[in-house]
């Protein structure tokens, strides 16, 4: 009955059939065609699509009328729409600084990286063995940070400069177990990055203190301290005297930085600071109105364990190469929980690559020139401005200075610069700054100039005349004399065919969705479209500052206001915001909702948070960084919340209520039943419901969150909407809000609204450029085409799992029989043969395949999301590599191969390991490496053999190893 | 000393040294950087660029003085640049049909195929085991074609279907031994195939007559007949009797048709036709103002031998495995010299290969939706017009109509059209004509319906009035009934997710310049800058009709002018035609020019042209289509001219010498010391001088054709000028003349200008729209820098031919000792020992390279031509295998391993084999697969094991294999 209807009805309904477009994307989108859905119906023993909701989604929260979404537009109309509101924003040239610049994306790195999915669509680099390409990509950020900062540790990226700023106070908070509560906040940091450390220590309960580090006494309260360098009025210091006064009152020093700068002047590590961040865009990331880019953090030997966001060591495997893997993994958020001080997951690896790969491309000497070249231009500014009569306030600058205008107003030279389509900025104080960048040429100079003349105009004479002379270095005795980037990594690919190869090189290395699926649950691995991704890498939304004033951002404006307006329609919210640039920034945005809205009431003591022990990490991590106490809940075998468990520990903490955060569908992948009672349960002792929206690709336009008592929910668009995982990023995690919470909605220092205790990223959108990605799905679905989108999803997992149950126990259902989107197998019942869920996700390399997730939330077990996307050929090929692997495990069981020798545990089996001369093992190598006939026509192989965790963790290395070691 | 200056004088000299632009593109497109340069010199003992120069180039034809250009632009001034010559296009809505569309080209085929050097960097598949993904799916083209149009044989593409005309009209000529004279040119066929019918007909000798079928007696004097179905105004008739006279009379019969028609109306090969031809352009590739597109041809079993350009077949390879192939290869023009009746080379694959994605990501059905819908509409814009009182022409169409205004005149249509931003096709008889794509919306047809009532004006009330019912159709009795596309891999790849998958899966298994080094002597396999790559999917350059009035292309008359005009500069020509769209094509094309210019002198009985026997294929083919007599040259020992032979050759054909066709530098690699006096001999015998220009990367600002006495040349672009190989297409062939041949350069039928008999492609500009390639790489190197690519081209080679001469016999130098920017290394010596230079390039691939070309034009040889963008490292690498592969030879020599079994013989190694059960080789796994460590890092895999071209040519196969041969 449904499935017919569904399909009818996801068509344009204004026009006669026979005028039907031809290019509508919803089965682009999804992966079964309608045939191949009724035949997984039948499969399953559902009756249509309808029955199986039925059975799957709890009556009680069902919808029963679709809610209404604009009709879809196809591929070329929704292109088309995205032209008119690019159109409708305005490109500047921004020299407006404050941690975002102007930069020259190399064409070779946008089309390889940016615009290739090869780059694009992996994961997490979680499953090492196939992630080696990226990971070494990732390695090269982390060496280039440590070498710019001068610092040995770095991370492979952190949100934004500004979170990097709060996890800074938090790190320098823990460092002295929360005993020291005071942390300097120097006055000349970033406004942005000021509002996020006052955000993060209010609820964590350290106090700041802001102002200038010269008239500071540190004391023995005082935890660390944070100061900008270059500093947000270009200005820049020597920190010696900061970092001597600090370190003797015991305090930390975190110095936020900018890397162009460090080229060229002396670094953090140099000083002695303990902590370095900053941003990488101005390395090759565009604008994007705001983001995402990467931020990175770097910091000493000492606080490696406090170091929040991921970490790529060096290890080895088991044969002895060289390998790379994610480092101290147990630091990851889901196993730290409330003893977390970040609740960081999804960070900006594409991003970070990006930059990496501009340096790798640039080299040391070429980002010297970049960086010289900006410099003397500045300088040459200065002067030219100074001799109009300004007073240009900096006596040492790198790029960036700032203005007294003299006999001009501030307003007057606004308006000169607007009218050459410049953006300047704007101070409170009657100054102007200008920070310049790479892309600056010659006439742009000119025109610069031209603003602060008495008549506005400079002649194409005098400008020269100006540039004739080298100007002054104004870097004072800051100049850096340590060399840096010295890894031959930074010193091979400057030819640009050289920098494709190497970026190809790694990209055939890993695992992406353009091998095959990647069913990793909760993580909703999705068809990233290309049609989605056209407008990333369009100038018009590429090239916007995020401190643009808003009337050259009316595209993007619009953009917004629709995606919000149809994000309500999906979750029945009243508000979004689109802020928080991660699901775990929406937790704190939503979190920070919940408690502003309780002060408002007069209930800030409520702290208490009840939390199921099946929760993901971030939920304890962040519901501790908002300053809540975690209570846990149980959870039934089933993974549902334990009902009696949930009134008990309501009635005990009745005073204190403040929230529950739960998942829905359970991360077991289950409807629960009692949703409903649960929201109406917390409601009715006062307190507010969290739910955590990853898991909303089983829900779209079959339940809405604000319909069955939500209040508040993130939701990650780079899960359910189609923003691709980038290998770790980037994401958007915005929240959405019933009525009463949208007050408490994260604002932005540099608008009219802001609010600066509960601003959540750096910039007012979080990362606006990948927003018309979400937008796009949701244009081109329409509603009828999400909730197909939600129905497939969940028919795919109930028909992998079909297939799978005569092999393996799938170990959560519904009541009535159903998984939702995704579904756990367990594998205990294979320890006592030697064969753990983590040897069987391995053996699933040799298969070509990206594992499940590996034991979370279940241990023993993994976790599979097909999501829509995926054909039933490929959920077949899935399947039949899980059954095979079981017979495998079979053999193993009989005896017929040794527990402790058999292909499961000595997977994965790269190339160079089943191709060596002598081979000793009980199997062939044949069986090792072709365990199924279609990898013959075409295998991504492990790039390693299992890496050695312990081993990297007992000799941890974080930078690229030295050259000697590539050789074999 | 010429070094230094060479770099400093690429620099900007516009502003002071700190002020130059970071992006200068130089050192990115140059592989060496200059101090690897300087190193390379001293190992060849250079002193320097200059001393290098100067020993390479005849000292009487070096330029003393670098030729002007404009001064270099960075990547980001390029790209602005071009975005202003793109704003000066008009991107109309263009309903003019004539064999080109408006289509919509599947973003995922544009992202990961057309925008991807995975796929567009590959050379022609010749090297078959490392080209299987490639030649897969031009074997989907292949299959396509031949479905749609029912004939069991197509090629993989042609240039375009002017040009397939043409290749008709010859095979049917050549089908009949030349005997038969007459050819039936339908009168209802695209005038621009008329106008290469025409041409093409003259100079073999064919005799056209233009006439409607229908009236046409059919005597043993005819050899067949082209007719046009749907004919060029939209007309469609049934050709049974046709076929039927034309048989009877023992005529072939060719027809040229429409690929979407085609799913929707019985097909030439239903009616009995015996060759197809068309274009592929609608099937997803963009118009861009007249190409690239891939045009097909297909014909019966018959022909085949016949049949022009590339055909891919199936066989099996060493191990009985299914493989691909280039079919009947020894078919290629440089085997069939002076007997081939077409001289293509270079075809359209990469368009070809669109297409074929576009097909294989609809289907049938898909294709059939988009046809019936594009019919559809036609019907109600037909009836709405007709209900205006204007005369439509045909009875039975399917796309497109021929209008006889009523009431309103053409111009007032046209000028309403063009205020609406709509071409329509203008005849001369005062009708209008239209053809409507899948492009058009609802909102298009109720803008050209409005053209046509009395107001001008077309409500939307009455335009949804008349979409409201179902149109009629007007296929007539032509429905067709037949299926086609049957084959599984057009009924699989329906969702991005698949598709994407799919082009990786193939992409992934070929090499190309992503992976390492081509240096296909003769081919120029250079860098295809992302840069310059970036305006060939812009809609402003991508969406423009051919034939769209040229004021809607002023950015592209721009930018084609100025592109003239550098390559004048750069040749010593006095003027470029930009039309041919191959080197091939660009031949005919010049020695037109020349054929043109005797007769203009009276001088028409010229018929002799000198060819040295060392020439390639094309050049001899192409003499002979141009009905010239072709004298062989001999060559010396060096590959030079033999002096003596030469004037020898000139004094017996005094009186009918008409011209000589070189090649400088000689195909040999090697600058002939006497150009001059060739040159200066042949034109005292009155004869012109055409210089194959393939070799013009040896040359650029160091010498030039038009100074040292040639009189034309073609420039392959898709050569010395960055044009990427796109896998055996596209090119472009654009022909430089001196003055006196510049007024019989090629016209075109549809301008002002037009001369029916010289024009040599279907479109004015050829393949507009891959011109911005070539343009961007000129402007971004300025003259130095071009001169400086010219000079590394040769010290690269160099290089390679000095480390490689103490281990292979590097056979040809020039005078001083020098090659130009290829050589030719000697593999005879092996052949006692059972090793064929074959063998050696099959050995190569298991290093993870492509071979240089084999045995051309040298037997037993392979010619190496390294390209300036490719790094020392490379170099090294690649002169590395030679010589391990060396060692393999000698131990084979030494009797190590038998003759007939050892790692060069069984070479290429595939992953499936090495890794059997197995094993029963003379030497290890790892020997035959790892021969060097750098695989170990990633290694490019063959994708089979030796084919087997005997076992292929004998079970001739040419379309998918069925379906369970795939299973492994
Ligand atoms: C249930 C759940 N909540 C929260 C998150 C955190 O989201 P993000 O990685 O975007 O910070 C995840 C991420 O996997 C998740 O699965
Ligand atoms: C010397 C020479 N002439 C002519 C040609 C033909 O050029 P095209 O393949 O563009 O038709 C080639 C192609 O390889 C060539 O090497
Ligand atoms: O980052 C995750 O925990 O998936």
């Amino acid at each position: 009955r449904w499935l017919v209807p569904m399909i009818a009805q996801t068509r344009h309904l204004r026009v006669p059939d026979w005028v039907e477009p031809c290019d509508k994307f919803l089965f682009r989108h999804i992966g079964p065609d309608p045939a191949e859905i009724q035949t997984m119906l039948r499969t399953c023993s559902f009756e249509d699509l309808d029955d199986m909701i039925a059975k799957a989604v709890p009556e009680d929260i069902r919808l029963r009328r679709t809610p209404h979404l604009d009709e879809p537009l196809t591929e070329s109309e929704v292109l088309e729409r995205l032209k008119q509101l690019g159109s409708r924003n305005q490109v500047f040239r921004s020299y407006i600084g404050m941690g975002y610049y102007g930069t020259l994306t190399p064409t070779a790195i946008k089309r390889n990286v940016l615009e290739n999915p090869g780059w694009y669509t992996p994961y997490t680099p979680y499953q090492a063995e196939i992630a080696q390409g990226r990971m070494e990509s990732l390695l090269n950020f982390q060496t280039m940070i440590q070498d710019l900062t001068s610092l040995p540790i770095a991370n492979a990226s952190l949100l934004d400069e500004a979170t990097a700023g709060a996890e800074a106070l938090s790190m320098c908070f823990s460092a002295h177990n929360h005993k020291r509560k005071m942390f300097l906040l120097d006055s000349r940091c970033h406004p942005q990055t000021e509002a996020l450390v006052y955000t993060r220590a209010k609820y964590i309960g350290a106090k700041v203190i802001k102002q200038s580090w010269e008239n500071f006494e540190f004391t023995s309260d005082v935890c660390g301290c944070l100061v900008q360098y270059p500093d947000t009025h270009g200005e820049i210091h020597n920190i010696d005297e900061l970092v001597a006064k600090a370190h003797d009152a015991g305090a930390l020093v975190a110095c936020a930085t900018d890397l162009l700068a460090l080229t060229v002047m002396r670094s953090p590590g140099e000083f002695g600071a303990d902590i370095a961040v900053g941003s990488a865009q101005r390395f090759g990331v565009p604008l994007g109105y705001g983001g995402p880019h990467a931020a990175f953090m770097s910091c000493t030997e000492k606080l490696i364990r406090r170091l929040p966001g991921r970490l790529i060591g060096v290890t080895r495997d088991t044969h002895g190469n060289r390998a790379y893997r994610l480092s101290l993994q147990t630091r990851e958020n889901h196993i730290r929980r409330e003893r977390a001080t970040s609740n960081i997951c999804t960070a900006q690896a594409l991003l970070a690559n990006m930059a990496a790969m501009y340096a790798v491309f640039h080299g040391p000497q070429g980002l010297k020139n970049i960086a010289n070249r900006v410099h003397y231009m500045t300088s040459a500014l200065a002067d030219s401005i100074a001799d109009c009569g300004h007073a240009v306030n900096n006596d040492y600058f790198f790029d960036t200075i700032k203005v007294t205008p003299v006999g001009l107003t501030q307003d007057h030279i606004m308006s000169r610069a607007h009218n050459l389509g410049i953006n300047l900025r704007q101070y409170d104080d009657g100054d102007v700054g200008i920070s310049l960048d790479e892309t600056v040429t010659t006439s742009d100079l000119r025109d610069v100039m031209s603003i602060f003349t008495e008549s506005g105009i400079m002649e194409d004479e005098d400008a020269n005349a100006r540039l004739s002379n080298l100007p002054r270095r104004r870097l004072g005795e800051l100049e850096r004399t340590s060399s840096f980037l010295t890894h031959p990594i930074f010193n091979k690919y400057h030819s640009e065919t050289e920098l494709m190869r190497y970026c190809k090189h790694l990209e055939n290395k890993d695992i992406s969705l353009v091998h095959s699926m990647i069913p990793l649950g909760s993580c909703t691995m999705k068809l990233n479209a290309a049609t989605e991704m056209q407008p990333v890498t369009w100038p018009e939304f590429a090239n916007i500052h995020p401190f643009a004033p808003p009337s050259q951002a009316q595209g993007f404006i619009e953009l917004f206001e629709e995606l919000a307006r149809d994000l309500c329609a999906v979750t029945g919210y009243d508000a979004v915001s689109l802020q928080p640039n991660s699901g775990a920034q929406g937790e704190i945005a939503g979190m920070l909702a919940i408690r502003g809205y309780l002060e408002s009431k007069g209930e800030g003591h409520r702290d208490v948070c009840l939390i199921p022990e099946s929760a993901h990490g971030t939920n304890p991590a962040t519901a501790t960084m908002c300053g809540m106490r975690v209570a846990k809940v149980r959870v039934t075998k089933q993974g549902d919340i334990d009902m009696d468990h949930l009134r008990e520990q309501c009635e005990k903490h009745k005073n204190n209520l403040a929230a529950i955060m739960i998942t829905y569908p359970s991360t077991y992948g289950v409807f629960d039943e009692s949703v409903r009672e649960i929201c109406e349960t917390v409601h009715g002792y006062g307190a507010q419901v969290y739910l955590d929206g990853a898991n909303m690709n089983a829900q779209m336009m079959l339940c809405r969150p604000g319909d069955y008592g939500s209040d508040v929910s993130h939701l990650n668009l780079h899960k359910t909407f189609c923003i691709p995982h980038g290998g770790g990023g980037p994401g958007m995690g915005p929240i959405g809000v019933k009525s009463h919470l949208a007050p408490f909605l994260p604002g932005h220092v540099m608008t009219a609204e802001g609010h600066k205790f509960r601003q959540v990223s750096a910039s007012p959108y979080g990362s606006s450029l990948i927003m018309p990605i979400s937008w796009s799905y949701i244009r081109m679905m329409g509603a009828e085409g999400l909730r197909m989108s939600s129905a497939v999803a969940i028919l795919n997992a109930n028909y992998m799992a079909h297939r799978l149950k005569d092999y393996y126990e799938v170990a959560f259902r519904g009541k009535r029989g159903c998984v939702a989107h995704e579904f756990i197998v367990s594998f205990a019942p294979f320890k006592k043969y030697g064969i753990t869920c983590t040897d069987v996700a391995k053996r699933l390399q040799d298969y070509g395949f990206h594992s499940p997730t590996v034991s979370w939330p279940v241990p023993d077990s993994l976790m599979i999301e097909p999501t829509e996307s995926e054909s039933k050929d490929e959920l077949d090929r899935y399947v039949d590599a899980l059954i095979q692997i079981r017979h495998e495990i079979q053999e193993v069981m009989d005896g017929k191969y040794p527990q402790d020798d058999n292909v499961i545990v000595n997977a994965p089996h790269p190339q160079t390991f089943v191709l060596a001369e002598e081979w000793t093992r009980p199997y062939s190598r044949e069986k090792a490496a072709y365990p199924v006939a279609f990898l013959k026509e075409g295998k991504t192989w492990p790039g390693c053999g299992r890496v050695d965790d312990a081993f990297g963790d007992k000799n941890l290395m974080c930078s690229c190893p030295p050259m000697d070691s590539y050789d074999a």
